[in-house]
């Protein structure tokens, strides 16, 4: 089958590779419909991902058709239309007890990173029984690619961690693709301000559109002023960084009100400087999380219910084949504007 | 009357100062029956607080009874044997009504600080009706001025913040008065390992009696290791920072478990590395706080279940005219193994 | 000044008293712009509020011009622009320090209750500083008076209590003025399904119109029926009876799916059957509340933002010189279609 | 083998029966080492369980060693120490996820019910992985044996649904074993006053002796107004049902405060009278729950470092062989003083 594949920092090709086959009893294998490329997938690529070998099949997410099952599965079976979760989950240790998917001891965040991936015809998935979702055979698998990863990271590590509430005022640093998915599901909580800030005039625009009350341009270095002055010099509730570097941790520090919460969902590669001498009286929380897709039934309701369509966040579409291109073209987002990429397979569901 | 009165960074002296007025119709005049010193006194004293100016009467823990009401207090009368709270708070403010005292308008932490306060003979507190508590005639007067600052400090941000849950692992770094404080109230919600981390011996000493399960000495520069071989490998669910300095912050972030949480009460007065690089992906929370004494009302009632004694935290006793040999004490703890230090005014309750 | 006035059972008149004057000096006088008429005012004039006595005069809600404040009143100066609650909160008492102002030990519930209301032209507020609110110079106050009671009551006994969240499943019994409120404030948390159960088609029509996914007719007996096949058999995951009766409660007892929960808006004067025989083993949760309106703040800014627009709610407008005519329209609401009638008064703010 | 087998209502014997055998790929054999008898239990003997058909072998909990596994088991192996949990739980449908174990769609409480139970020398546990805990090897298997269902339910359905909390006011209506397990877990978080209601003085002897603060002998009809002098006229935080019937869950509804929980536990056979007509206004809340046991990692760590002894509500003890003892031991608990029975097996640890 085709698979793209990480051959070491900086290198990445389309190969033909066997066809994934049953490891443990638990596992399935699932045809490719749809899968997308992440910004985890560029940082793979650049090298920064040690637990990711060269010779690793990338991508952890996807919709497709269940192909075949080992005998320990007993939720689905071939010809199931599923969505994969980025993370596998056994459900069983204690990590996953609690919810903490991300945490599980034989699974977590392993798919295209320490097994291969989804960006193939087809693939192996572990724990199949608590790591796939059974979705309507007529689902839009386009919309519900977003559920494997962007969507509950969006929610789960900025939205609930930041406890985003009605009425409430919520900043949003970084406009990526995450940073808007954190901004549609805010919504699902109606706050009352929802400030976007990002350097990209595109994004801010795209923001707008997607429900963000106000845009901030942090090119001038008065990022913190113009909160301040939007939230009447009070700053705000939550405060959601979304792009994974010292700057915009800082200014997330500098916006959060008393009382506020600040939730991580960047990736950072270096420590931060936290204000304690300033902040230890100032009734702040701080959150941090891989995110656990233990939201995802919830977000398949609120989908299929129309609360929100996740397909806005799709700009490109692709064949698996043209996959180079595709990576291309997410790559060098600030031109292409992109924000996700739709990669075509070859398993859509006949229903 | 006589009052500590700080006179600058260094100085403080004993002074004979006037009676103290009602200024607005919600103040209370009470008498001092029993004061203390907190650490916070000293770093006034330092001159760490530019909010202290020259001049200022110190102290903001108590326990007294009535002298005066204003016109607009509808709680309390002369006579009535009082609790002060370290925060004063309008009950009528935004952050007052959402529990955060600490950050009411008008209030907060005032007492000693921005007016006058409690290490004198008479005191005048602002918004009587909400800063003070009833206590019974006959409460044990000692006992409860733990009840003014100590233990709310340790209660409100380190066991609540930190999610203290029964079977839980907690360290809390710093055996001080506050991280003792916090090691009794901890034990509210039956933790099933409490491990005290100290660089003083007698204060690991006193921390098993008062119910810590380990003890770990920080100085071979081991400490986490310790606490990771205590734990099986897995870290601790809370890590309490009782000290203030950037190395036992760092130490919590080394020992936190993933879903854990870092709870702050340390004052800080510089920055800390935050190792994002690490911690992005752990799911972790860190709380800072500065009390709000919203718990003071449960507080009262734990502590007259006799849950707890307070009691077992105060070292020395003073009169109110040798309070420089009890700031000596109170500087000197290291020699003097003091903990807490009761000064002992002239109001002390008949009943 | 005129004022609307209970004579007893059965008996109500428009008549003229003196203009109310300030009793303790936390109070305010309050100059009425508009005021509504709500379901216990009819609860009253039927006789069935035994702390009402004749020569009340009735109202709880209202929005108005401060014209005179106490001594002891911080927060408001004549000329404020204020929305009234229907709850009255000292802000000292223990049960207002836990939020729960409606068990206010010196308030409560008491206007047009225990002392006069605010169908007049003007009101005393006790606890002024704690019972007003402030509201924009130009706010809407058709829209605001619904959030002196309707929308906190439904937001709070139904929504909040309820524990709506992202893609549950709702029903709602009673589709009346609170059952609608409680349809418009569910929203805030974007659930999958609000199915509206009420007999009078009418309102069911409003109700799709506000918002429900589903409506339900109870008149054939099988609302049960129909609510468990909307819901796959599941049952719902919140059940809010708003309404009051034993037959609204058992369908809500009838279609709670396991781990749900029944939140009772309604205003009861019999028991109703708890069928513990078969709910002990089903994970469920029953509460009741009368309103605290302690989300004020929270929906005031969820209105400014334009989440909701209450004044959907208002179908009637009267001068209070016809306020009785208001009484037959909202009274014969089968008949007028009337949800909320809105009252003029002459205190609307010049801004 | 030996079990004890239920005949039809009133009828049990201990007969002679093969050996389970592994049915589905994820069960395990179990040996018992030790098994008690449970009030439910006495339930299905008296024909209050239509799940529960004649030939069934009883008991739904014990210690014991894993003698086989099937393929799909992965968490454990023959030789491992083992605790049975009373809930079987697949960990996989939507209730498994949510934790209410307890609605497992292929689990709940099947053990001794609707498949054979632990009241024999082996026992068939299906959903080994996430049915079964480990436990060290040199545990206390009779303490342990109380963490299959008594000690899990008293801490679920009471404790936690009741929300108890430092400083607060618990009431317990029933001092049999599922009451004093409650008792004992309700300590974990520091209420002030834990009053037990009972019939039996033996029992509230034993409940002063188990940590009560105030025992209440309602025989003389007035319960409530004694609960009322002993809470200073304001009723209980938490009233908690452990018997089941109309009469003690009216008396809940009589002492618990406003804001209050009522936490039912008790199994009910018939409907109880809810007083919404005086509850309505109360803000209060009624939960009820088949245990899920998801506390039970959490309670294995509080029973092993001391925080309370579980064999404390161990009274007899005998060997299997002598069960039909054990049962009429226990089912004359009046007059013999029983609360749970130790019945020895043969499959203790050799560890």
């Amino acid at each position: 089958m085709k698979a793209l594949v990480y051959r070491g920092p900086g290198n990445k090709a389309l190969e033909e590779r066997p066809i994934p086959e049953l490891v443990a009893p638990t596992d399935a294998i699932v045809k490719i419909a749809k899968t997308t490329i992440c910004g985890t997938d560029l940082h793979i690529l650049k090298g920064d991902v040690p637990t990711c070998a060269p010779g690793r099949i990338l991508g952890h997410e996807g919709v497709g058709t269940v192909e075949k099952t080992g005998p320990g599965v007993t939720a689905f079976q071939p010809g199931d239309h599923v969505l994969i979760s980025c993370i596998s989950a056994c459900g069983k240790c204690e990590y996953c007890r609690r919810g903490m998917y991300s945490h599980c001891t034989t699974g977590g965040w392993i798919l295209g990173n320490q097994i291969d991936g989804t960006q193939a015809e087809q693939v192996r998935i572990p724990h199949a029984d608590t790591s796939l979702y059974r979705i309507p055979t007529e689902a839009d698998e386009e919309a519900l690619v977003m559920l494997s990863d962007i969507l509950p990271t969006g929610f789960e590590c900025g939205v609930l961690n930041g406890k985003v509430q009605p009425g409430a005022t919520v900043a949003i640093v970084g406009a990526g693709p995450i940073g808007l998915a954190t901004l549609l599901t805010a919504q699902f909580y109606s706050p009352a301000e929802l400030i976007m800030i990002d350097l990209d005039p595109n994004r801010l625009q795209v923001a707008r559109r997607f429900g963000a009350t106000a845009t901030v341009d942090p090119s001038n270095g008065k990022a913190a002023e113009q909160v301040m002055q939007l939230t009447g010099g009070r700053g705000v509730d939550t405060a959601i960084e979304a792009v994974g570097i010292p700057a915009t941790f800082l200014l997330c520090e500098d916006i959060v009100a008393p009382g506020g919460t600040i939730a991580n969902i960047g990736v950072h590669g270096v420590k931060v400087d936290l204000h304690l001498e300033r902040l230890w009286s100032q009734n702040i929380t701080i959150t941090t999380r891989l995110v656990d897709t233990v939201t995802t039934p919830m977000l398949l309701k609120v989908v299929q219910s129309g609360k929100i369509d996740p397909r806005l966040l799709i700009t490109h579409r692709f064949k698996l084949d043209d996959i180079l291109d595709a990576y291309e073209t997410f790559e060098r987002a600030a031109s292409t504007q992109a924000l996700k990429v739709i990669i075509e397979g070859f398993g859509s569901h006949p229903g």
